[in-house]
């Protein structure tokens, strides 16, 4: 068994493999996954936490690789939770792009780890945010959050970071209009990438039209976000990517919203166990107290929500 | 406010339009849910209950509209819940895809009902089994969940559905790889449609090597999801496709798997309301109790599951 402090001294040491450790450990819900989260929590709120999501196909390994080489160059340490989705029927090349990003792997500074959501956002949704609390408790200047833009796990990301950047690509006008209705409320940053491909231009057109049309209502009239164009795989661009982070960052501190997104993160991550831990109980065995109102339902000697009722009065 | 005893008695007789109110009441969450579910049980358990999922553009709208001519031939009622993906970054064009089913727009003994899942699949969760039962009460002899098969939504529609049926088209080979994982779990037939087209057969015997690879361990050797081939927009296949449906109940039945799974579903549907029931509870003002919490982890004084314990302790 593994003492926890211990790794918590280590992983802050720069030791990688006690962070891998500590990361375990919170992944698996690990019985000791209380004791991790206690010995952490003095540490954390330093990091700068990233989020980066948009459509497959975007090119958001390879801009992950290009924004880990821009921080290194700042000298900051960067931590990297890359999102595998594992849905039955989404894209599958994730897992060779990744290997872009081993170019990092020799060096002490950084840290990548892969995290498979398991067909389950649940899992997700649990493990993400401790894995990023050991990253930030491990002293990591910058936590960068990955996922691929499909269902729910954008919404997730946004509730995760301190600013979240949308990527897209040219040539991808459909996914632009598809993605009208939720891609505003969650970028603080756009970046075009692929920006020596034809259509870039029109893309950030769109895009800035995109933003003139909606923006106003979302978030108040303040921070605009800004259009960034890349070629991720030549390092163009990049760096306005990494001081358009910046200045928002600034822009939120300087209106009180870095604390208040921070206080959302933790109220939200806080609700999520609570419900977790009550799911947990409302499930128990408890002589079959839900396997018997489940029968009354199906019978219709019973409506749900009044089986619901007297499972919830039930509760131990 | 319409009177909910009287309301149902309508559904059951075959108005249309108190079937829609009604849907609209548990759609909504409205202060009433509770009262229409509580009239709603009684009537509840009839209805042969199919999902249709798969990935985009296999042909789901077009299928579930020759399904619909199918069943009417043999003089069933049906009723449908399509569910639209609203996710960001999802495909558009389902819309389009629905119009066709409106061919049965004027026949009283099918109901079609697309419901929006507004960028939250708490939402569909929460109002599909509702829905469903408003069909079910309202005598619809089938009833069909259509949905696109990204993200969580399929392994709702199986805790949905009595029986499952995927479809695949050929010429997605990479979509097939992908699903890998997933799809032998939630089909109880498959179907591949535009069996026209180029391809079909090697789809047909991918999709049986998947089968005898991965079926045994899954859900024992007794079922094995047969694999129809169908052209929807011709009625190719499809009365094949009923027969399977009807060959795989006949199955649950005589295994007792229908009660289990309608148990199942049941047992699920408790459980989310009760535990939506508790998060607005924890969420609740409570004068600040979560807020104060959030700002104690922002800090570090206190890490999120200690702030959980605390926020249950003080549960109302």
């Amino acid at each position: 068994m593994p003492d926890i402090p211990e790794l918590v001294a280590q992983a802050r040491d720069g030791n990688a493999r006690a962070v891998a450790r500590l990361i375990s450990l919170v992944e698996d819900t690990s019985p000791r996954l209380r004791e991790v989260a206690a010995a952490l929590a003095p540490h954390t709120g330093h990091a700068a936490v990233l989020g980066l999501t948009g459509p497959p196909g975007v090119g958001k390994s390879t801009s992950t690789a290009a924004l880990i080489a821009a921080f290194r160059e700042q000298g900051k340490r960067i931590g990297v939770l890359a999102i595998d989705p594992s849905s039955p029927f989404s894209g599958g090349a994730l897992l060779g792009d990744r290997i872009r990003m081993q170019d990092h792997a020799t060096d002490p500074d950084v840290f990548i780890r892969s995290m498979a959501t398991r067909g389950r956002l649940g899992g997700l949704a649990a493990a993400t945010p401790q894995a990023l609390r050991v990253l930030d408790a491990a002293g990591f200047d910058v936590v960068l959050v990955e996922t691929v833009g499909v269902g729910q796990s954008e919404v997730d990301i946004v509730a995760l970071a301190d600013t979240t950047l949308v990527l897209l690509a040219p040539g991808m006008g459909d996914g632009i209009q598809a993605a009208k209705a939720g891609i505003l409320e969650v970028a603080d940053v756009f970046v075009v990438n692929k920006a020596d491909r034809d259509g870039a231009a029109r893309t950030v057109r769109d895009l800035k039209h995109m933003i003139s049309l909606g923006r106003r209502e979302i978030r108040g009239p303040t921070w605009r976000p800004p259009i960034v164009s890349t070629v991720a795989t030549t390092g163009q661009g990049v760096a306005e990517v990494v001081a358009a982070v910046a200045e928002h960052r600034t822009w939120l501190t300087e209106h009180g919203d870095l604390a208040r997104r921070r206080e959302h993160r933790a109220r939200t991550e806080i609700e999520e166990i609570a419900v977790q831990t009550l799911r947990t109980r409302l499930a128990g065995p408890r002589d079959g107290a839900l396997d018997r109102l489940a029968q009354r339902v199906v019978t219709g000697e019973l409506d749900p929500f009044a089986a619901a009722d007297k499972l919830i009065a039930d509760l131990p």
